[in-house]
């Protein structure tokens, strides 16, 4: 979705991306550098007594991942503005693998750029929906970068 | 803001988090665990011919890094539901400091725990708003964990 | 114990921190940070062979996420002096959560702020004492900061 | 091999490194670190359907990993000049310990320095050559550095 | 270059890849996870007695960045055979940005799947050879994973 | 230090290790492994109005990196049991390289193996003491691992 010029989008086209194994290095790794210890994702004896009875990767660690997991063509991408409606809707588990569906919403011209809307899903190997967001994005015109 | 179970959060209150100098290494690092590598976060040399003119960082590392800077009270906080309005509003460079300002809008009372909701606003040194999101937490009340 | 100025802080309070699980992940990251591969620490094979059976985590890593567990104050802790009497007395396996109690055992004013002298015992989930030390932290009174 | 100044090499002579084992931690921090997630090391389920039946570690990891388990002494090595014949020829499994056998095959005397040929295996505990290779490596005389 | 099947493979074709510019953080994170701190990558008053005058970064930090650099497709890469002539023809310092340059050479039809030789060089932003190499890549048909 | 067996430790004998330089990298990552942020280490603005007038590095940090520098022979050394008179004596600000010295103060046979007493001492590249302590180790007799 990200690695095509604004010409080249078309709303209502699906990409799929490819899917990465959320593991207990990874929550040790997203703690460190968010400095978010929160111990329902390090402290495997606090997790065990919350209502989902063990530690469970942070919602941000699954965006932040999800971001990388989009292919994205240097030159296309101009700026990110943000994003609406994000909701966690299902706890991601130590080895649970996750991918990304991202659907175009709809693409508005601003004659030097352009701006897509894209609906983004990200989904784990049980095809559970654990993240879903609403993204606006900047893209390049062909010859503009 | 999430330091203080349901009864104790007051509607209206403001929050300062301490700061936390963004770094080169910083931006390498989150690259490396989001797996996004997009250029204008990593090559020097093509970050210099956008309209940044140098390497920005990534809107999840700032988004990121506000969770853990925000102080948590193990015990306190049940599930994090999501975002809306989330806007990137400013770039963060190398060496900027930021820090995370959050706002209690409303509390809602779900019987055995509580919903707030917060505006946070991630400032920089020069006191730009780098990033601006609600989000709504679940809570727990006194003596339920 | 350190997130008190110095006038506000009592001698024989003691607070006991949240806990964080030492994962495999932590070893291999201390490991490479560090630069200490002992075998013992990073070699299954080899540790199977010595009287700890299983590979466990460094002295150093114990007291290094000692510190981090303990919440210190932006402006509180001027300086760190040392320590003394460290004991290394129970080995950390992988899996284990670790927490820091502190005892705070002695305050004295040193006119422009204050030395406190701690003792902090780090304990594991079966209320083992794997490390124990006194630390000696100067920390600013109020309104010198 | 790489711990000794040119005079004192001896061609015919071994050298075994101490062990490391390779745990999921490393494979995420070394997919993490070069950007290469590709999903035979990365993602448990695809993974699975390959021949290798489970995620493998890249062979550049344990090439990498090989570097640093060699001992090198400072002043020694001047430069690394590459490597011939590198061949990957069993995989290396999240668990699997590995050493380094080095052999000095040729030592050449280039006046103010010398140049050594090494060949290297990485074995792991079951005895299997994962990877083998030659190195040429230029290293200092005594008293020149 | 290996992103695509073996039938659309063709003999000549070149590949460019993004860049990445090399900090000092990803020296120290390469240092770190090869366990290799040879002092010429990591002690700057030892790097600026050698020929060198700085740091440079690890022959193998080059190569493995290098392996991440190149576009991947899941499904394609069956399996990477080794690597011949590898050598490293100009350091990389801190700050320098590199990018990889493949060009097939050869492809060979092994019935149930192809080979591929590949000639790679990884250039720095003054557009001098870093390194370069021939690889062997084992790649899927279609359809037939 | 600890590359010898117990038999061949003298007392009044003393190593010098290699160097590492401190950069700006290896503060934020071991801010992230302990989870200690305090400003002093990790926000510029913060550390500027301090008695540092800079960020320094954690006082953990040079220890750890300490235990790192101090070459350990695999076989010899059986346990760590702590330290005493460990004193933080000069800051290490970003850029300082530092090395480790050590003395044996002391061997006591303890029949199946023995303990060595080192005073150790942690010195920038302007020779200033940053760090010192007296360390006790268990080492192995040659034959009894």
């Amino acid at each position: 979705m990200l690695d095509k010029y604004f010409e080249d989008v078309e709303v209502g086209s699906i990409a799929v991306s490819r899917g990465r194994t959320i593991t207990e290095a990874d929550i040790v790794m997203f703690s460190a550098f968010s400095g978010d210890w929160y111990p329902l994702h390090t402290d495997k004896e606090y997790a065990a007594n919350t209502m989902f009875g063990q530690r469970i990767a942070h919602g941000m660690l699954v965006l932040s991942v999800g971001t990388g997991l989009v292919t994205m063509e240097p030159g296309v991408v101009l700026a990110f503005y943000g994003m609406d409606k994000l909701r966690f809707t299902n706890p991601t588990f130590i080895g649970d693998t996750i991918r990304v569906e991202t659907e175009v919403l709809e693409k508005k011209d601003k004659d030097s750029f352009g701006v897509i809307t894209v609906k983004q899903e990200i989904k784990n190997q049980r095809d559970q929906v654990c993240c879903t967001a609403i993204l606006k994005v900047a893209v390049n015109k062909k010859g503009t970068f």
